[in-house]
C-alpha cells in the first residue's frame, strides 16, 4: 500500500520559465525570515555558470588601489546581518488597470530574510575613489538577450555614490544563516535595503566606480516609470519601496461564514517606518486600525491584524491601507506607468459573508 | 560549497490550503498522461481518514442483492483503462467578468491521464436493481461543514441512471498504472469521463440506487448554474463539459520578439469530438485553423499548434475557438452564472512583439 500522505503545502507560482519568475504565495508572507524555497524567483536571464572554484570579486574604475577579492578574503573584513524584505519592482503588476505587459506578477514578488555581509564602504575605503565618483556599478555574471532588444547584455546597475556607501548597503555571503543559494545569487549578492529588488544584483562579478550616470538598459530603459504610453516624456527611475500594505486573508472573492475572522496581511515602506496600518469594512468609507509590533528595523515588513465580526450577511469591500513615518500613504488608485512598476494602490479584496 | 543546482520547473498554483485546491501550470498540461504530482488537486474538505486494511465498498438502496467488496473482489471483475481529462467545473472562474465567489481558479483546474477501473455497469449487473431504479448515488468519506452551510455533510453526487450505467463510467484503481494517489481518491474514485470533474467522487464509500431525484448540496446547492445574481430563477445543474480551449503560449501580456513563435494549446469537449481549433490574430477579425492530431479517445483533450511569424510589431490581441462534432463553438462571452461554472468562452491572451 503507498505510503499516507496529506501533507497540503502552497507551492510557488509560476509566472515564466525561460527565465525562471516564480512568486511567493501568501501564506509564505510571515513575520519571520522565510526558508529559502519559500522565496521568490526572478530572473532575467537563465541561470548564470561562473567558476565557484576560482571565484574572485573584481573592482575596478575611479578606485585608487585596484582590489580582486576571494571568499575567503571577503570573509576577513566586519560583516553584518540585516533582516531585510525584497519586493521586486513589478510586485502586483498584475492589478494594474490598464494591464502593463510584462510578467502578471500577484501580491508574492516580495519575501523577507537575514541577510549576512559586508559592508560596499569598507571596501570601497580600502580602495580609496577619486574625486569625480559619482556612482557605483554592480555587474553580475547573468547575461543574454535581454526581451525587447536585439544583443546580448549582462545585468548590471548602478547606485549613487551616497547609497552605495550606505552601511546597510552589503556584499551578502548568505541566507538566514547559511551560503546564498545559487538561485539567488551564490556566492554573492548586493543587498540594498530599501530600493526594489532590481539593485539588489545576484551573482556579482565586477564592481566600478564611475564618474557618470550609468547608461545600462536596466537602468535607462527597463526600471524606469514611463508615465505615458505613447511617449517617454516624464520618465524617472525606480529607486525606493513605496509604502504598501498587503492583505493574505481573507483571499479575494472568498466565501466567509459569519464568525469572527482575522484580516491578516504585511505592510512596508522603503524609507522611513510603518506607522499605521488601517482597514476599510465598507469599501473606504469608514477605517480602522489594525494592529502590529513595530518592526525591529525599517527594513522588515510588519505583520498586521484585524479581529473581524462580520454581524450580518451580504458582500464586503475590505480595503487595507499603510502609512509610514514620513508621511506616506497608500492612495486608492495606483500610479500607473507603461511598464508596471511599483504598484502600491490600497489593497482590495471582496469577500461574501453568509 | 552547497551543490549546484538550476533545475526550473513549475509548481502547482495555490488557490486554498484549507481544503487543500491547487491548480497545474500551464507547462503541465500535455497530450501525455500527466504525472500524479502535475494534477490539479480540488477538495471540498479537509483529506478524509479511512480505515484501508478493512476497506470495502458498499452497495445499497433498490438493488437486488446487496454487496460488500474488497479492493481483492473488485480486482476480479474485468478491467479497462481510459485516458481522461477531468475538468474542474470552476476551471477559469477566474475569467468571470463581472467577478462571482469562490476559488479564482486560472486555466488549470483540468488535467488528464490513463484511468483504470471497473464498469459500474458490471457490479450493478450483479447486484441487479429495482425497475424503480432513477438514480446512482456516489457517496465519498470525504466530509465536513460545506460553504454557505451551518450543518456536517458528506461528500455525494448522483448520475441519472443511463450515465451510471454507461461502459465508460468506471470505479478507477489505479492512475497511470499505478493505485490511486490520497489526494486523488485512493483507494477508489469514480470516474465519469465527460462530465466536469465534482462528478467523479473522489474515496468512494458506498453506491446507492435510489428511485428519486438526489437532493445532495452537491447537488441542488452548489453545481448548479444560476444564470441570475438576485434569484435562482432558471438554475439547472452542472454535468457536460461545454467545448472549450485553452491558449498554453504566448502568455497574457507577453513581451515577444519578432522571430516565429508557436501558439499552442489544448482543446477538449464533452460530446463528440473536437473538429476544429482556430486562431485569430486580429481579436476576432479573422480566424485560421490551428493543427492538432485527432485524439485517440474523445475523453481527452488535443495539443494543437500554429506557427506564427508575427511580421511587424506592435500590439497583438490572440483568441482560440474550438468546434466539436455535435456542432458546439466557443463564443466571445462566456454564460456568466452566479457560482462561476462551466467558463468556456473563446480564451484571449495579448501580447506585444517589439
Amino acid at each position: 500500500m503507498p505510503e499516507r500522505k496529506f501533507t497540503v503545502k502552497p507551492s510557488l507560482t509560476t509566472r515564466g520559465l525561460s527565465p525562471e519568475n516564480q512568486e511567493t504565495p501568501l501564506e509564505y508572507l510571515q513575520t519571520d525570515a522565510m526558508n529559502n524555497y519559500q522565496f521568490f524567483r526572478r530572473n532575467h536571464f537563465d541561470y548564470p555558470s561562473l567558476n565557484q572554484a576560482n571565484y574572485r570579486l573584481l573592482f575596478g574604475g575611479l578606485i585608487k588601489r585596484p582590489l580582486s577579492l576571494s571568499l575567503q578574503d571577503l570573509s576577513r573584513f566586519p560583516a553584518k546581518t540585516l533582516k531585510v524584505a525584497l519586493e521586486c519592482a513589478g510586485n502586483k503588476r498584475g492589478h494594474f488597470e490598464p494591464k502593463t505587459y510584462g510578467e502578471q506578477w500577484g501580491k508574492g514578488a516580495i519575501s523577507q530574510g537575514y541577510w549576512r555581509g559586508v559592508p560596499l564602504a569598507h571596501i570601497l575605503d580600502l580602495t580609496g575613489f577619486s574625486s569625480h565618483a559619482a556612482e557605483v556599478v554592480v555587474k553580475g555574471y547573468d547575461h543574454g538577450v535581454r526581451k525587447g532588444s536585439e544583443k546580448n547584455e549582462t545585468y548590471a546597475r548602478s547606485l549613487p555614490l551616497e547609497k552605495a556607501l550606505h552601511l546597510d548597503t552589503i556584499i551578502a555571503f548568505e541566507y538566514n544563516g547559511q551560503p546564498l543559494s545559487y538561485k539567488h545569487g551564490y556566492p554573492l549578492r548586493l543587498i540594498v535595503p530599501g530600493w526594489y529588488a532590481m539593485a539588489s544584483v545576484k551573482w556579482v562579478r565586477q564592481i566600478s566606480v564611475i564618474g557618470t550616470s550609468f547608461k545600462g538598459a536596466f537602468q535607462t530603459n527597463d526600471y524606469m516609470y514611463y508615465p505615458s504610453q505613447e511617449t517617454d516624456e516624464g520618465a524617472f527611475p525606480v529607486t525606493e519601496l513605496n509604502v504598501n500594505s498587503t492583505i493574505q486573508t481573507p483571499l479575494d472573492m472568498e466565501v466567509l461564514d459569519g464568525s469572527r475572522h482575522c484580516i491578516r496581511g504585511i505592510a512596508w515602506t522603503g524609507k522611513g517606518m510603518i506607522t499605521r496600518v488601517e482597514i476599510s469594512l465598507d469599501n473606504g468609507e469608514s477605517w480602522l486600525d489594525a494592529d502590529f509590533h513595530p518592526p525591529a528595523s525599517s527594513y522588515e515588513w510588519v505583520s498586521w491584524q484585524y479581529v473581524w465580526n462580520p454581524g450580518k450577511s451580504g458582500e464586503y469591500s475590505i480595503l487595507s491601507r499603510a502609512t509610514d513615518s514620513i508621511g506616506r500613504t497608500q492612495v486608492r488608485k495606483a500610479f500607473w506607468n507603461r511598464k508596471g512598476y511599483g504598484y502600491n494602490a490600497m489593497d482590495h479584496v471582496r469577500v461574501f459573508v453568509y
